[in-house]
């Protein structure tokens, strides 16, 4: 027999599950759209096909369990998935009680980048790291701090959103409430804005040209390869997201010192573009904490980390 | 007999002993200035005077060991300060060592807030609390993370330093090597300063009187007095200051989520100034995590809190 569990990674998009073994090896893998306009219903539906389908029909496979991380917000002790935001219309959806029954097995549901983290210190670029914490710059940005192997939790088992934490309090309004956070100054949407902000300034650039000419088509991946191609607009708005990503990486530091953070997302693809400002930033705050030896690394599961971490939430816990 | 610890508090100016039960009953407190200019040599000497006088000549006590909560940087693996800053000459004393030595029992080394924080969750303010965030307000912003009972440490044991998060980029220069950092707006010689850039904007503010008429004389007591006395000059820079203030504490909530958060330190004899502010930017960022549930707090035990501390490390490691 092969002890294996499910991990569910659930985004605003797609819904993957992997099952895995105690060694964390993905043995089985499957996805599908999550389309979440056609309901919470249908979704449910989708996500016991996409694990029946990782499952199989192996006949020497033994389900342990099945670890599902969410796009939060999450709430864990309904085992329900509250996120009228990427997932429009999920608004206090059970998860854990339909899994556990059609499944028989025990389903436990966290926050996905708690998840992704949880991964990357099982079996990614932070094994057996005791302070890690985990950035991921993408649409938004997500953070998790894995403290011991354990994920961090606040009150009432809540999870942090060091993405909106305060930058520049002159910065621009943003969805939570605060103005300048981090998250509305250096993740991607902030890119393309802030692009679309200086064009009348670069007429000659390339990020129109790569736009097809429609301002409201410009994205953080159009400024970030015309920068790599030495496009003065794109150079410039790149220069200012990751200086700005460099002061809330800083502050991460300040505040938690871990031994390690790992990188991820989909504008980190441009990491190259982020780590001059990062390495410079690092250094110039250094006094008050060993800044320069906290290790800065890209994460390695990619977009495997959230299976990995849901499925080793069941190993983990028994 | 009566099984006794010693609870050292170090402060740039003031050294505290006090012997303290199982029970965090502070049975005698004894105190000197530290007088740091004088060398290490004669600090240290005085230090086992204060001690000594605290343990007195109580033949039914039985000394279990010293905890020591020093103004940091403190080096904990080596057992020595390391503070040229508040203690200056100080850099690398030995402390655990010598006391060790001289008292024949086990000595534990802690950054002062850190044992301060302790010292609340053992017999404060924050008893029993899982998640317990300290700040103390005063010549500069110490913080402190108490998990599970624990005091949070970063890489190598390293002590997080929460006041210089960066809250504007466009700030003043600090000493840490940030621009704008929280410290360098919202702690008492930001205040003073900020009320010394604006005097000529305020011509008849009380606080050049309080100040017998000299800028360089004014502190933020002086600022935070003409204020309470209803100062057009006091109240606008303790409503910057406080404005400040109040978006550190709300990132220490996004990024923590505490339980709690205990407030101390000499500016915050003025809380009733700052708590408006404090109490708007928790309700303005309420939509990421649960800040309004945060149970946000003044500290119980005072200038006793270092030692009470302090004592606890001993206690609780047995």
């Amino acid at each position: 027999m092969v002890a294996v569990v499910i991990g569910v990674d659930l985004g605003g998009t797609v819904v993957r599950a992997g099952a895995i073994d105690q060694d964390a090896n993905l043995l089985a893998v499957s996805q599908a759209p999550i389309e979440a306009y056609l309901g919470a219903q249908a979704g449910l539906a989708r996500i016991i096909a996409v694990i029946e389908k990782a499952l199989g029909e192996h006949a020497d496979w033994h389900l342990l369990g099945i670890g599902f991380g969410a796009t939060g917000p999450v709430d864990r002790r309904l085992g329900a998935i509250q996120n009228p935001f990427t997932l429009p219309g999920w608004e206090n959806v059970p998860v854990v009680a339909p899994l556990r029954e059609h499944f028989g097995v025990p389903v436990r549901l966290e926050n996905d980048a708690d998840v992704a983290a949880l991964g990357e210190y099982w079996a990614g670029a932070g094994k057996g790291v005791r302070r890690l914490y985990a950035i991921t710059l993408g649409t938004g940005i997500g953070t998790a701090l894995i403290c011991d192997g354990q994920i961090y939790r606040g009150l009432d088992g809540s999870h942090p959103d060091g993405g909106h934490q305060i930058i520049d309090p002159m910065g621009p309004v943003c969805y939570c409430g605060a103005k300048g956070c981090w998250e509305s100054l250096a993740a991607g949407p902030a890119i393309a804005r802030q692009a679309r902000e200086v064009l009348l300034d670069f007429p000659s650039s390339r990020v129109l040209d790569l736009a097809q000419g429609d301002p409201n088509r410009i994205d953080a991946h159009m400024v970030a390869q015309a920068a790599r191609e030495g496009d003065a607009l794109g150079l410039a708005v790149m220069e200012k997201a990751s200086w700005y990503f460099s002061l809330g990486l800083v502050n991460i530091i300040t505040l938690f010192v871990p031994e390690m953070i790992v990188l991820s997302g989909g504008v980190m693809r441009s990491a190259s573009l982020f780590m001059p400002a990062i390495e410079t930033a690092v250094n110039d705050h250094n006094i008050m904490v060993p800044a320069s030896q906290v290790r800065i690394l890209p994460a390695q599961l990619g977009d495997q980390a959230g299976m990995i971490g849901a499925a080793y939430t069941i190993y983990q816990n028994g």
